[in-house]
């Protein structure tokens, strides 16, 4: 894989001494990331790019900074795969800032002007961030009958006491030595994590528990669908019943169109939506323990019902129809009002029994 | 541990039963928690609270709610410590929720009620929220030469690959089963935790390292603080140079205000700052890394100057008002511009090498 990765970033320097050689004007074709150029792929079930691309030239004046910036990061990552290291796209920012000679020009000003550059660097050649061996910060934390090797320790998920392991920026890297387990569940609450941890519901259950902290980390959904993709296994989402806890699921299936050109890699279209409902608000006898939506809820509810994802399955029409009817919203803590116990013990089980899921 | 919390709890409601016993008017005595009612302990290096308190009476019209929700709390936590689970406050304030019979009078209507009941019960019985089974959420990751038993598993913290382990919201039932290190350095930053431990400092220099993500997290502060006391390690403290970067390690060397009737529990007096120091922008060749500062941080460093941990020191004061004239910060990832390895290579093995440390 890694030196997949230096050939791409090889051949984008070679194209570049080609075209000087030929005295050409040196040119680096971009995929255009902009939301005319975000197609839902209805087959795959991801947002991706379509096939639209710019060309940025060296001598152009509107272009050549950020040519010369394009290549200053393509070269840096290549520095961190031949020292295989990496770092983070700050550390980046600070070891690529400085000021041209003879000039009072910067290379960068600020990490706003880098940051899109490692996204044009993804797109171009077609890889991870990550595969760049540039991080983004971690969150989430993993527990399971499974177990990995990784930097050359072999660490078993199911023997980490209360803590888990902390799912690091990238799982690239990361070997499955056996993974034991009949399907994931990814919940989107920390304190949801903690609860069923202490009840042993992944071992109760056989599966893989993994909690997201909120919106799910670049490393966290590329451990999903890995799982997903290279152990079959299904993968059950369990957010709060909002538009929020909605969109969460929306991004581990279906991808965002920030990051619409890694959709293919980092998202799980077979993800199901296990709960909470608004129904099950209802349904459960949770009515004392929902909370008003906001008029924010409701904005983002409606904005919701057109994504092409939603629109397809009834029920999801019907359940954010009603968060929308009804003006109320739950979160999975709610389901303490039943007994500390009720979601390992009652709720989950229940769900997954039934199989009553959205997709 | 867990029986004394339970013995306390039990005395809370006997003594409310002789009350009644007696014919008196139940009441709680609960220490003031008001910043009038906050102490820097010179001799212990600490935030405490002084020796005012309250009483709590149930028949009081604007006593009673509140009466009712302390003795709630305190049973609840009672359950949680019978039961041997945890929950998270936000569970407590879910299931505690409901309907007096006859009335509209809920229990709670908001967390933002129950949560300070819980702080009440804290200070009143002297225990750390922790101990009552009532966790806070997760942050903080750790690597290092130790071996810990936790929930029945031993855990290596030598052997976790690039993910580390998750702190837990508590560490108290941690078993310290092999401490094999002459320090702990806690660093601020995640970026700068996954630069020294993929560059194995904490093997090369045998020491734990810490990750806190920002201010740390009160099961990461004890941690710090049980290696500290426990295991006579000295505490370096790594931040950014700025005036969050300096209350950060303040926070963890002697307390805060609004934690300041569990100081004595959770901060560690001894901790001392190894960086970034402002002087270290001009004495490591970091200015063009370094970033202006904004006028909130200038207002927050006058504040800083005030402090009265800071003010006893010339050097602290000197580096405060470096800051302020200079009108300067840096972040610890700015030593990525002198090389990405700078940090693990140069900087920090010089600072400790010299013992160039704040207090």
């Amino acid at each position: 894989m890694t030196k997949e990765m230096k050939k791409e970033l090889e051949n984008l320097g070679q194209k570049v001494l080609q075209d000087i050689e030929k005295k050409e004007n040196p040119s680096i074709e971009i995929p255009i990331r902009a939301l005319s150029n975000v197609i839902f792929d209805k087959k795959a079930g991801q947002l991706t790019l379509g096939d639209k691309t710019a060309k940025r030239y060296y001598f152009n004046v509107a272009h050549a900074k950020k040519f010369m910036q394009t290549l200053m990061v393509a070269s840096f990552s290549k520095q961190l795969i031949d020292q295989k290291i990496h770092a983070s796209i700050r550390d980046m920012y600070y070891n690529l800032k400085r000021t041209l000679p003879n000039s009072d020009e910067n290379t960068f000003d600020e990490q706003s002007e880098s940051d899109p550059i490692i996204v044009d660097l993804e797109v171009a050649i077609d890889v991870l961030r990550e595969q760049l061996h540039l991080t983004t910060d971690r969150k989430g934390i993993v527990a399971g009958n499974v177990k990995i090797q990784d930097r050359g320790d072999i660490i078993d998920w199911s023997k980490l006491g209360s803590g888990g392991w902390s799912i690091p920026s990238t799982v690239d890297e990361v070997d499955f030595k056996k993974v034991d387990a009949e399907f994931v569940l990814v919940v989107e609450k920390n304190a949801g994590f903690e609860r069923l941890h202490e009840d042993k519901f992944w071992q109760k259950h056989n599966c893989i528990l993994i909690g997201t902290g909120g919106q799910p980390s670049r490393g966290t959904r590329l451990l999903i669908q890995r799982l997903n993709d290279e152990h079959k296994l299904p993968v059950y989402v369990f957010c709060d019943s909002d538009s929020y806890g909605f969109y969460i699921y929306s991004v581990i299936k279906s991808g965002s169109i920030s990051l619409a050109h890694v959709s293919d890699r980092i998202s799980t279209p077979s993800a199901r939506y296990l709960g909470l409902t608004v129904s099950d608000i209802y349904e459960y006898d949770l009515k004392k323990a929902a909370i008003k939506a906001k008029d924010v809820d409701i904005k983002r509810a409606k904005e919701l019902l057109n994504y092409e994802w939603f629109k397809k399955n009834p029920r999801w029409q019907k359940e954010i129809n009603l968060l929308i009817e009804k003006g109320i919203k739950a979160e999975i803590e709610a389901l303490s009002h039943r007994g500390l116990k009720f979601m390992s013990e009652e709720y989950l089980p229940e769900k997954i029994k039934k199989k009553d899921f959205l997709d």
